[in-house]
Protein backbone atom coordinates (compact mmCIF):
# COMPACT_ATOMS: atom_id res chain seq x y z
CA UNK A 1 0.00 0.00 0.00
CA UNK A 2 1.17 3.54 -0.53
CA UNK A 3 -0.09 6.20 1.71
CA UNK A 4 -0.20 9.98 0.31
CA UNK A 5 0.90 11.71 3.07
CA UNK A 6 2.14 15.12 5.00
CA UNK A 7 3.48 14.71 7.88
CA UNK A 8 1.53 17.94 9.61
CA UNK A 9 -1.40 16.05 8.41
CA UNK A 10 -3.72 15.66 11.17
CA UNK A 11 -6.17 13.60 8.77
CA UNK A 12 -3.23 11.18 7.25
CA UNK A 13 -1.56 10.64 10.67
CA UNK A 14 -5.14 9.34 11.73
CA UNK A 15 -4.44 6.35 8.73
CA UNK A 16 -0.85 5.95 9.62
CA UNK A 17 -2.16 4.94 13.06
CA UNK A 18 -4.25 2.93 11.78
CA UNK A 19 -2.13 1.08 9.44
CA UNK A 20 0.47 0.73 12.25
CA UNK A 21 -2.15 -0.71 14.98
CA UNK A 22 -2.96 -3.54 11.77
CA UNK A 23 0.45 -4.12 11.33
CA UNK A 24 0.25 -3.34 7.80
CA UNK A 25 3.15 -1.99 6.08
CA UNK A 26 2.68 0.82 3.32
CA UNK A 27 5.25 3.17 1.61
CA UNK A 28 4.57 7.00 2.15
CA UNK A 29 4.77 8.99 -0.62
CA UNK A 30 4.55 12.47 0.74
CA UNK A 31 2.36 15.58 -0.39
CA UNK A 32 3.85 18.69 0.63
CA UNK A 33 0.88 21.06 1.40
CA UNK A 34 2.95 24.16 0.98
CA UNK A 35 5.97 23.68 -1.21
CA UNK A 36 5.44 24.38 -4.81
CA UNK A 37 2.45 25.93 -4.11
CA UNK A 38 0.87 22.88 -2.82
CA UNK A 39 1.73 19.72 -4.58
CA UNK A 40 -1.74 18.15 -3.30
CA UNK A 41 -3.44 20.83 -6.67
CA UNK A 42 -0.41 19.19 -8.63
CA UNK A 43 -2.27 17.56 -12.42
CA UNK A 44 -1.47 13.89 -11.25
CA UNK A 45 -2.60 14.23 -7.57
CA UNK A 46 -5.68 15.39 -8.60
CA UNK A 47 -6.30 12.47 -10.77
CA UNK A 48 -6.44 10.51 -7.50
CA UNK A 49 -7.94 12.81 -5.27
CA UNK A 50 -9.99 15.61 -6.79
CA UNK A 51 -10.28 16.84 -3.45
CA UNK A 52 -6.77 17.84 -3.63
CA UNK A 53 -6.57 16.83 0.25
CA UNK A 54 -4.49 14.17 1.87
CA UNK A 55 -4.57 11.51 2.45
CA UNK A 56 -4.80 8.71 -0.08
CA UNK A 57 -4.32 5.66 0.16
CA UNK A 58 -3.22 3.58 -2.84
CA UNK A 59 -4.11 -0.58 -2.43
CA UNK A 60 -3.48 -2.50 -5.07
CA UNK A 61 -4.24 0.14 -7.77
CA UNK A 62 -7.49 1.64 -5.98
CA UNK A 63 -7.46 5.18 -4.54
CA UNK A 64 -9.00 5.85 -1.34
CA UNK A 65 -9.63 9.44 0.01
CA UNK A 66 -11.18 10.93 2.66
CA UNK A 67 -9.70 9.80 6.33
CA UNK A 68 -12.44 8.59 7.61
CA UNK A 69 -13.46 6.36 4.86
CA UNK A 70 -9.82 4.68 4.44
CA UNK A 71 -10.31 3.75 8.23
CA UNK A 72 -13.56 1.80 7.15
CA UNK A 73 -12.04 0.47 3.96
CA UNK A 74 -8.51 -0.95 6.18
CA UNK A 75 -11.10 -2.70 9.08
CA UNK A 76 -12.98 -4.31 6.18
CA UNK A 77 -9.64 -5.60 4.70
CA UNK A 78 -7.91 -6.45 7.52
CA UNK A 79 -10.46 -6.98 10.76
CA UNK A 80 -7.85 -8.17 12.65
CA UNK A 81 -7.18 -6.13 15.50
CA UNK A 82 -10.24 -4.94 15.03
CA UNK A 83 -10.50 -1.24 15.86
CA UNK A 84 -14.08 -1.14 15.56
CA UNK A 85 -15.95 -3.00 18.58
CA UNK A 86 -18.77 -5.58 16.90
CA UNK A 87 -22.03 -4.30 18.10
CA UNK A 88 -24.16 -1.78 16.69
CA UNK A 89 -24.82 0.65 19.30
CA UNK A 90 -20.73 0.26 20.04
CA UNK A 91 -19.97 0.77 16.93
CA UNK A 92 -22.72 4.05 16.28
CA UNK A 93 -20.99 5.14 19.79
CA UNK A 94 -17.38 4.76 18.53
CA UNK A 95 -18.50 6.58 15.28
CA UNK A 96 -20.15 9.31 16.48
CA UNK A 97 -16.68 9.86 18.31
CA UNK A 98 -14.90 9.96 15.25
CA UNK A 99 -17.61 12.29 13.15
CA UNK A 100 -17.57 15.03 15.98
CA UNK A 101 -14.04 14.80 15.53
CA UNK A 102 -13.74 14.26 11.78
CA UNK A 103 -16.60 17.07 10.92
CA UNK A 104 -17.03 19.14 14.01
CA UNK A 105 -13.44 20.36 14.58
CA UNK A 106 -10.87 19.31 12.12
CA UNK A 107 -12.44 20.77 8.87
CA UNK A 108 -12.75 24.55 10.60
CA UNK A 109 -9.27 24.62 11.38
CA UNK A 110 -7.16 23.04 8.43
CA UNK A 111 -4.64 24.55 6.36
CA UNK A 112 -7.10 25.94 3.98
CA UNK A 113 -9.76 27.91 5.97
CA UNK A 114 -6.67 29.08 7.91
CA UNK A 115 -5.35 30.28 4.39
CA UNK A 116 -8.82 31.84 3.52
CA UNK A 117 -9.58 33.00 6.89
CA UNK A 118 -5.91 35.59 6.27
CA UNK A 119 -5.77 36.16 2.82
CA UNK A 120 -9.97 36.64 1.50
CA UNK A 121 -11.29 37.55 5.38
CA UNK A 122 -7.96 39.37 6.42
CA UNK A 123 -8.29 37.70 10.01
CA UNK A 124 -5.40 38.79 11.96
CA UNK A 125 -3.61 35.80 13.97
CA UNK A 126 -5.10 36.70 17.47
CA UNK A 127 -8.47 36.13 15.45
CA UNK A 128 -7.43 33.53 14.05
CA UNK A 129 -6.38 31.58 16.76
CA UNK A 130 -9.19 32.26 18.52
CA UNK A 131 -11.39 31.09 16.15
CA UNK A 132 -9.29 27.63 16.55
CA UNK A 133 -8.90 27.09 19.84
CA UNK A 134 -12.83 27.98 20.19
CA UNK A 135 -13.68 25.03 17.24
CA UNK A 136 -11.28 23.15 19.27
CA UNK A 137 -12.87 23.39 22.62
CA UNK A 138 -16.33 23.50 21.45
CA UNK A 139 -15.68 19.81 19.95
CA UNK A 140 -13.20 18.54 22.56
CA UNK A 141 -15.48 19.35 25.29
CA UNK A 142 -18.39 17.51 23.43
CA UNK A 143 -16.26 14.40 23.00
CA UNK A 144 -14.72 14.82 26.80
CA UNK A 145 -18.50 14.65 27.54
CA UNK A 146 -19.29 11.52 25.70
CA UNK A 147 -16.08 9.66 27.42
CA UNK A 148 -16.88 10.88 30.88
CA UNK A 149 -20.30 9.67 30.91
CA UNK A 150 -20.03 6.50 29.52
CA UNK A 151 -19.36 2.96 30.84
CA UNK A 152 -17.95 2.06 28.04
CA UNK A 153 -14.84 4.22 28.14
CA UNK A 154 -11.91 1.99 29.17
CA UNK A 155 -8.23 2.90 28.85
CA UNK A 156 -9.06 3.91 25.56
CA UNK A 157 -11.97 5.73 24.00
CA UNK A 158 -13.76 2.82 23.77
CA UNK A 159 -12.79 -0.36 26.21
CA UNK A 160 -9.36 -1.28 27.22
CA UNK A 161 -7.93 -1.87 23.43
CA UNK A 162 -7.02 1.43 21.20
CA UNK A 163 -9.25 1.36 18.02
CA UNK A 164 -10.42 4.14 15.29
CA UNK A 165 -11.62 6.85 17.74
CA UNK A 166 -8.31 6.80 19.69
CA UNK A 167 -6.82 7.15 15.85
CA UNK A 168 -8.45 10.31 15.52
CA UNK A 169 -8.39 11.89 18.94
CA UNK A 170 -4.58 12.07 19.57
CA UNK A 171 -3.75 13.72 16.30
CA UNK A 172 -7.15 16.30 17.51
CA UNK A 173 -5.07 16.45 20.98
CA UNK A 174 -1.87 17.18 19.02
CA UNK A 175 -2.89 20.15 17.38
CA UNK A 176 -4.83 21.24 20.39
CA UNK A 177 -1.82 21.26 22.25
CA UNK A 178 0.26 23.18 19.41
CA UNK A 179 -1.99 26.02 19.68
CA UNK A 180 -1.88 26.17 23.66
CA UNK A 181 -5.82 24.81 23.94
CA UNK A 182 -7.10 24.55 27.71
CA UNK A 183 -6.25 20.78 28.30
CA UNK A 184 -7.62 21.04 32.19
CA UNK A 185 -10.99 20.79 30.99
CA UNK A 186 -10.68 17.64 29.22
CA UNK A 187 -9.38 15.36 32.22
CA UNK A 188 -9.99 12.00 30.35
CA UNK A 189 -8.95 12.88 26.69
CA UNK A 190 -5.31 14.02 28.29
CA UNK A 191 -5.37 10.42 30.13
CA UNK A 192 -6.40 8.08 26.88
CA UNK A 193 -3.65 10.88 24.78
CA UNK A 194 -1.57 9.45 26.69
CA UNK A 195 -2.44 5.86 27.22
CA UNK A 196 -2.41 5.66 23.55
CA UNK A 197 1.28 7.25 23.40
CA UNK A 198 2.49 4.36 24.77
CA UNK A 199 2.06 2.61 21.94
CA UNK A 200 4.58 2.51 19.25
CA UNK A 201 1.77 2.07 16.62
CA UNK A 202 0.91 5.91 17.96
CA UNK A 203 4.56 6.76 18.20
CA UNK A 204 5.54 5.60 14.75
CA UNK A 205 2.76 7.83 13.43
CA UNK A 206 3.50 11.01 15.14
CA UNK A 207 4.23 13.95 12.70
CA UNK A 208 8.19 13.82 14.10
CA UNK A 209 8.57 10.42 12.93
CA UNK A 210 7.72 10.88 9.33
CA UNK A 211 10.14 10.84 6.82
CA UNK A 212 9.02 13.80 5.25
CA UNK A 213 9.55 15.48 8.54
CA UNK A 214 10.51 18.97 8.86
CA UNK A 215 11.95 20.58 12.50
CA UNK B 1 -37.32 5.65 16.90
CA UNK B 2 -37.65 8.92 17.34
CA UNK B 3 -35.56 11.80 15.35
CA UNK B 4 -34.58 15.09 17.01
CA UNK B 5 -34.80 17.08 14.02
CA UNK B 6 -34.82 20.62 12.86
CA UNK B 7 -36.63 20.99 8.98
CA UNK B 8 -33.70 22.81 7.82
CA UNK B 9 -31.00 20.51 8.83
CA UNK B 10 -29.27 19.22 6.62
CA UNK B 11 -27.46 16.50 8.61
CA UNK B 12 -31.37 15.95 9.96
CA UNK B 13 -32.01 15.76 6.51
CA UNK B 14 -29.24 12.94 5.68
CA UNK B 15 -31.12 10.94 8.09
CA UNK B 16 -35.01 11.27 7.30
CA UNK B 17 -34.16 9.99 3.47
CA UNK B 18 -32.34 6.88 5.12
CA UNK B 19 -35.25 6.30 6.89
CA UNK B 20 -37.73 6.51 4.51
CA UNK B 21 -35.65 4.50 2.00
CA UNK B 22 -35.64 1.93 4.38
CA UNK B 23 -39.02 2.33 5.21
CA UNK B 24 -38.76 2.85 9.07
CA UNK B 25 -41.07 4.64 10.57
CA UNK B 26 -40.47 7.29 12.84
CA UNK B 27 -41.73 10.09 15.42
CA UNK B 28 -40.05 13.59 14.95
CA UNK B 29 -38.88 15.83 17.81
CA UNK B 30 -38.11 18.93 16.67
CA UNK B 31 -35.32 21.34 18.26
CA UNK B 32 -35.76 24.52 17.02
CA UNK B 33 -31.98 25.73 16.41
CA UNK B 34 -32.64 29.87 16.54
CA UNK B 35 -35.95 29.66 19.06
CA UNK B 36 -35.45 30.41 22.53
CA UNK B 37 -31.75 30.96 21.80
CA UNK B 38 -31.29 27.65 20.60
CA UNK B 39 -33.37 24.88 21.54
CA UNK B 40 -30.24 22.30 21.23
CA UNK B 41 -28.91 24.36 23.91
CA UNK B 42 -31.30 22.61 26.55
CA UNK B 43 -29.72 20.92 29.65
CA UNK B 44 -32.23 17.77 28.77
CA UNK B 45 -31.06 17.40 24.88
CA UNK B 46 -27.50 18.35 26.05
CA UNK B 47 -27.65 15.29 28.18
CA UNK B 48 -29.08 13.21 24.41
CA UNK B 49 -26.25 15.16 22.34
CA UNK B 50 -23.38 16.58 23.89
CA UNK B 51 -22.05 18.25 21.02
CA UNK B 52 -25.68 20.13 21.05
CA UNK B 53 -26.02 20.10 17.34
CA UNK B 54 -28.99 17.80 15.26
CA UNK B 55 -30.07 15.14 14.65
CA UNK B 56 -29.77 12.85 17.52
CA UNK B 57 -31.65 9.14 16.64
CA UNK B 58 -32.71 7.47 19.56
CA UNK B 59 -33.64 3.67 19.01
CA UNK B 60 -35.21 1.60 22.00
CA UNK B 61 -33.47 4.28 24.48
CA UNK B 62 -30.29 4.41 22.97
CA UNK B 63 -29.31 7.95 21.90
CA UNK B 64 -27.02 8.28 18.81
CA UNK B 65 -25.34 11.54 17.35
CA UNK B 66 -24.10 12.43 14.29
CA UNK B 67 -25.94 11.82 11.24
CA UNK B 68 -22.71 9.63 9.36
CA UNK B 69 -22.86 7.53 12.45
CA UNK B 70 -26.72 7.35 12.43
CA UNK B 71 -26.60 6.25 8.87
CA UNK B 72 -24.37 3.56 9.00
CA UNK B 73 -26.10 2.39 12.41
CA UNK B 74 -29.59 2.42 10.10
CA UNK B 75 -27.51 0.10 7.51
CA UNK B 76 -26.32 -2.28 10.22
CA UNK B 77 -29.61 -2.80 12.21
CA UNK B 78 -31.69 -2.53 9.38
CA UNK B 79 -29.72 -4.01 5.97
CA UNK B 80 -32.76 -3.83 3.80
CA UNK B 81 -32.42 -2.20 1.10
CA UNK B 82 -28.90 -1.84 1.29
CA UNK B 83 -28.11 1.61 0.84
CA UNK B 84 -24.32 0.66 0.98
CA UNK B 85 -22.77 -1.39 -1.54
CA UNK B 86 -21.33 -4.79 -0.50
CA UNK B 87 -17.93 -4.57 -2.16
CA UNK B 88 -15.30 -2.97 0.28
CA UNK B 89 -13.83 -1.07 -2.73
CA UNK B 90 -17.11 0.41 -3.65
CA UNK B 91 -18.15 0.99 0.34
CA UNK B 92 -15.20 3.06 0.82
CA UNK B 93 -16.09 4.93 -2.85
CA UNK B 94 -19.50 5.39 -1.43
CA UNK B 95 -17.87 6.66 2.07
CA UNK B 96 -15.58 9.00 0.67
CA UNK B 97 -18.25 11.39 -1.34
CA UNK B 98 -20.20 11.07 2.06
CA UNK B 99 -17.03 12.13 3.65
CA UNK B 100 -16.36 14.88 1.01
CA UNK B 101 -19.66 16.33 1.80
CA UNK B 102 -19.83 15.97 5.95
CA UNK B 103 -16.50 17.08 6.11
CA UNK B 104 -15.09 19.51 3.74
CA UNK B 105 -18.55 21.39 2.61
CA UNK B 106 -21.23 21.29 5.47
CA UNK B 107 -19.24 21.81 8.78
CA UNK B 108 -17.79 25.29 6.88
CA UNK B 109 -21.27 26.37 6.27
CA UNK B 110 -23.45 25.51 9.05
CA UNK B 111 -25.31 27.95 11.23
CA UNK B 112 -22.81 28.42 14.61
CA UNK B 113 -20.18 29.13 11.79
CA UNK B 114 -22.34 31.29 10.02
CA UNK B 115 -22.98 33.30 13.36
CA UNK B 116 -19.57 32.99 14.59
CA UNK B 117 -17.98 34.98 11.43
CA UNK B 118 -21.05 37.70 11.32
CA UNK B 119 -20.78 38.56 15.56
CA UNK B 120 -16.96 37.47 16.06
CA UNK B 121 -15.47 38.06 13.19
CA UNK B 122 -17.37 41.14 11.98
CA UNK B 123 -17.81 40.03 8.33
CA UNK B 124 -20.68 41.32 5.62
CA UNK B 125 -23.22 39.30 4.43
CA UNK B 126 -21.52 39.52 1.14
CA UNK B 127 -18.56 38.15 2.29
CA UNK B 128 -20.01 35.15 4.18
CA UNK B 129 -21.93 34.37 1.34
CA UNK B 130 -18.52 34.28 -1.07
CA UNK B 131 -17.36 32.02 1.52
CA UNK B 132 -20.53 29.41 1.54
CA UNK B 133 -20.21 29.30 -1.99
CA UNK B 134 -16.81 29.40 -2.05
CA UNK B 135 -16.46 25.95 0.28
CA UNK B 136 -19.89 24.58 -1.65
CA UNK B 137 -18.56 24.84 -5.00
CA UNK B 138 -14.82 23.42 -3.89
CA UNK B 139 -16.43 20.55 -2.47
CA UNK B 140 -19.72 19.63 -5.01
CA UNK B 141 -16.68 20.32 -7.55
CA UNK B 142 -14.72 17.32 -6.19
CA UNK B 143 -17.48 15.27 -5.82
CA UNK B 144 -18.74 15.94 -9.37
CA UNK B 145 -15.31 14.83 -10.83
CA UNK B 146 -15.60 11.65 -8.41
CA UNK B 147 -19.02 10.93 -10.44
CA UNK B 148 -18.22 12.06 -13.57
CA UNK B 149 -14.99 9.55 -13.56
CA UNK B 150 -16.19 6.60 -12.63
CA UNK B 151 -18.03 4.07 -14.21
CA UNK B 152 -19.52 3.06 -10.84
CA UNK B 153 -21.85 5.92 -11.24
CA UNK B 154 -25.22 4.87 -12.15
CA UNK B 155 -28.83 6.92 -11.93
CA UNK B 156 -27.36 7.92 -8.66
CA UNK B 157 -24.29 8.61 -6.95
CA UNK B 158 -23.54 4.49 -7.04
CA UNK B 159 -25.18 2.28 -9.37
CA UNK B 160 -29.20 2.79 -10.33
CA UNK B 161 -30.36 2.64 -6.78
CA UNK B 162 -30.16 5.24 -3.96
CA UNK B 163 -27.95 4.92 -1.34
CA UNK B 164 -26.67 6.98 1.94
CA UNK B 165 -24.24 9.00 -0.79
CA UNK B 166 -27.17 10.23 -2.76
CA UNK B 167 -28.74 10.81 0.96
CA UNK B 168 -26.11 13.50 1.86
CA UNK B 169 -25.83 14.95 -1.35
CA UNK B 170 -29.79 16.03 -1.83
CA UNK B 171 -29.47 18.14 0.82
CA UNK B 172 -26.03 19.39 0.08
CA UNK B 173 -27.50 20.23 -3.38
CA UNK B 174 -30.34 22.38 -1.59
CA UNK B 175 -28.44 24.37 0.42
CA UNK B 176 -26.39 25.01 -2.87
CA UNK B 177 -29.19 26.40 -4.65
CA UNK B 178 -30.82 28.44 -2.11
CA UNK B 179 -27.39 30.54 -2.09
CA UNK B 180 -27.29 30.65 -5.78
CA UNK B 181 -24.30 28.66 -5.85
CA UNK B 182 -23.76 27.90 -9.62
CA UNK B 183 -25.05 24.52 -11.01
CA UNK B 184 -23.94 24.71 -14.31
CA UNK B 185 -20.52 22.96 -13.84
CA UNK B 186 -22.33 20.03 -11.73
CA UNK B 187 -23.69 18.72 -14.57
CA UNK B 188 -23.99 14.51 -12.87
CA UNK B 189 -24.83 16.09 -9.74
CA UNK B 190 -28.05 18.07 -10.94
CA UNK B 191 -29.12 14.78 -12.77
CA UNK B 192 -28.53 12.74 -9.74
CA UNK B 193 -30.46 14.91 -7.52
CA UNK B 194 -33.23 14.81 -10.39
CA UNK B 195 -33.92 11.17 -9.98
CA UNK B 196 -33.51 11.09 -6.48
CA UNK B 197 -36.65 14.00 -6.17
CA UNK B 198 -38.86 11.97 -8.24
CA UNK B 199 -38.83 9.61 -5.51
CA UNK B 200 -41.17 9.96 -2.30
CA UNK B 201 -38.44 8.76 0.65
CA UNK B 202 -36.64 12.17 -0.48
CA UNK B 203 -39.27 14.27 -1.23
CA UNK B 204 -40.84 13.90 2.23
CA UNK B 205 -37.62 14.18 3.89
CA UNK B 206 -37.31 17.58 2.33
CA UNK B 207 -37.10 20.46 4.76
CA UNK B 208 -41.58 21.83 3.89
CA UNK B 209 -42.38 18.82 4.29
CA UNK B 210 -41.42 18.02 7.49
CA UNK B 211 -43.60 18.95 11.02
CA UNK B 212 -41.94 21.79 12.35
CA UNK B 213 -41.80 23.36 9.01
CA UNK B 214 -41.82 26.91 8.60
CA UNK B 215 -42.62 29.26 5.73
Amino acid sequence: MKLYSYFRSSAAYRVRIALNLKGLSYETIPVHLTKEGGQQFAEAYRHLNPAQLVPTLVDDGLAITQSVAILEYLEETHPEPALLPADPAARARVRAIMQTIACDIHPLNNLRVLKYLKHELGIDVEQRDAWYKHWVALGLEAVESMLASSADTGLFCHGDKPGLADALLVPQMANARRLGCDESVLPVIVRIDKACMQLEAFRLAAPENQPDAEA
